[in-house]
């Protein structure tokens, strides 16, 4: 989708980079977070001051290699080292459907997914020295609400604000939460640098965090970081307005295909002021989160009628929802809203079928 | 090291990215390899042709960020899914002091460091079902052998071909082991791009591989594969000349240092005939392995006379034994090569005090 806005706005964001530079692994021999690029660090922090959605003030600010990456780091951060037991990993239905997989899948015996925060009691745990970490993503991923840790007790929290942007959603203040991740991708569309920053308040677990990424990939790319940097110090209003008016007209689009039968449904969002553009704005999220009103596997509905999208099982509830994204270029844009236009209205004609056959 | 070679030679590898470009997650959506760009790994393949030290031909290239990542990805492909007991994960010694830890730091359900594969025996395991993983590294870090599977056994062998240059070793043969692991950094010099490649015969391995990375980092950077496909292109025999005539001057200049007196001693390395120059040429490591001869703890003696090393200890031998690394920039070696002359002579001047002190 911001394929568009670069193509018009990108002249003063070209990156070069001559055969002799970026060679070392290190940006700074004298700072634990020896990867990360200044002038990056730098622009993340400008960035978030011009938007107003995150403090970064006495933070810090550590890269990694997407907020995969990032996420991974800030489990190994707080989960225990000596613990005899593994941390349980909780996040409130719906979750994002890769977190039990990115927990798992190494079998790690310092954290283990353990489901949906809302069920979780720390108090159940059979030992007395388990402990547990909770992830918020907020706009949540899939359904676009805003989220609060759930859990009662005093864990960590990992908030993952990756749509936490003007385009997305109303800012309504500046989040200050221990740890936050946010990921160019989702800010600017370059999810192919692989670059993501987590502001940390406290310096063990940014410190922790660093020792992750050191062992993982020893340190994050220096060209996308360099290549980051030029982008974020482009980066205007004029991006952010970009990114709403197509939105709010994408959305428009989704929830007239939708209404016109009763087959599926969105969910309802309100208004609020959002102090960057200074107005009243409507979230308009990164995903579409639809229920299928009628059909138990809307999954394999939406494929009958060629759209793509993951199942809600994925997300911790029932085969009646599915994700599917609003970021895709447009003619992909298009072609979805065509298909789902016409499965509504077929729902139309096979009710309007059905009352005939009763009225025989 | 390879700076200076860049300086003079890398005008053809300027690297522009449009602001525009290499946004996607994807480079193709048509392979299971859905994250590797076509162009670079066309160069790979091109690379091992020109220099002859790697079968190709029928084999996947699966790009990494670095190859750290690819060795943890390595060991995630081969490591029992089902096994109740994690895999045992051995190499000999003096094996590369990251193994350990890179094996260990998530407590790994599927697979666990397990030390020096001579004293491995797959037939000592406690259960039947155990399965075991051999690493190794050739030419070997720390010291610079050529290394073979050691244990008698048929399990999965990762070699980490890293250093299986011209520059550092005559290249005797195209090794055609199943899994073998590249990288950019100890090539060319581009650590800072965190690029590097793994050639893997088996399909499934293959692609258990590429899974990790998208669980790992969603993929790799598609602006360092850009500029390493670039760096790759230009690459000519000129580099490797380069490369052998500074190495060979370094070797030299630490042969020298060390020859003053019997209180360090290098391994010695047997010339051979090297398929790509053409003619029989000498090894020279990119680390030094530095045996202290009186001292107990080598690396504390380094470390008073002014030179940082890694200790013989965490290479799974003794404290008389110190790894330094032969490619850092030309003032740093010279400071280096300078403070060990001293060090070494001033072990002659106290072995003569103490012949002195003897005689009275």
């Amino acid at each position: 989708m911001f394929e568009a806005y670069w193509r018009a706005n990108g002249d003063s964001c070209t990156t070069v980079i001559l055969g002799w530079e970026q060679m070392s692994y290190f940006a700074s021999r004298k700072h634990f977070l020896w990867f990360v690029e200044q002038e990056l660090e730098n622009e993340i922090r400008q960035l978030h001051s011009l938007v107003g959605n995150a403090v970064t003030d006495g933070r810090f600010i550590v890269v990694g290699t997407g907020s995969t990456q990032l996420f991974q780091a800030a489990l190994y951060a707080v989960s225990p080292r000596d613990g005899a037991q593994p941390a349980s990993v909780v996040s409130a239905v719906p979750y994002y459907s890769s977190y039990p997989v990115l927990t798992d899948y190494l079998k790690s015996g310092i954290h283990k997914w353990a489901g949906d925060a809302a069920n979780f009691h720390p108090a159940d745990s059979s030992s007395s020295s388990s402990s547990y970490i909770e992830l918020v993503t907020s706009p949540n991923n899939p359904d676009g609400s805003m989220k609060h840790a759930v859990v009662q007790g005093s864990g960590p929290v990992i908030y993952d604000l990756a749509y936490y942007w003007p385009h997305y959603t109303p800012i309504t203040a500046a989040a200050e939460h221990d740890m936050m991740l946010f990921t160019v991708s989702k800010c600017t569309g370059h999810a192919g640098s692989r670059i993501g920053w987590a502001i940390v308040k406290d310096a063990q677990v940014a410190q922790n965090m660093a020792k992750f990424i050191e062992l993982n990939t020893i340190g994050v790319s220096h060209d996308s970081q360099l290549r980051a940097a030029q982008i974020l110090k482009s980066i205007s209003g004029r991006l952010f307005h970009f990114g709403y008016s197509e939105m709010s007209r994408r959305w428009d689009l989704l929830q007239q295909a939708v209404k016109v039968s009763d087959r599926f449904s969105l969910p309802e969002f309100s208004p609020a002021f959002c102090a960057f553009f200074g107005q009243v704005t409507s979230p308009h999220p990164a995903f579409a989160w639809l229920q299928c009103n009628r059909d138990s596997d809307c999954k394999e509905v939406l494929k009958l009628g060629g759209v793509l999208s993951r199942s809600g099982v994925q997300f911790g509830v029932g085969p009646d929802y599915v994700r599917i994204s609003m970021l895709d270029r447009e003619g992909n844009f298009e072609t979805f809203i065509a298909r789902l236009s016409d499965m509504a209205a077929a729902s139309l004609a096979s009710t309007a079928a059905s009352y005939q056959e009763q009225m025989l």
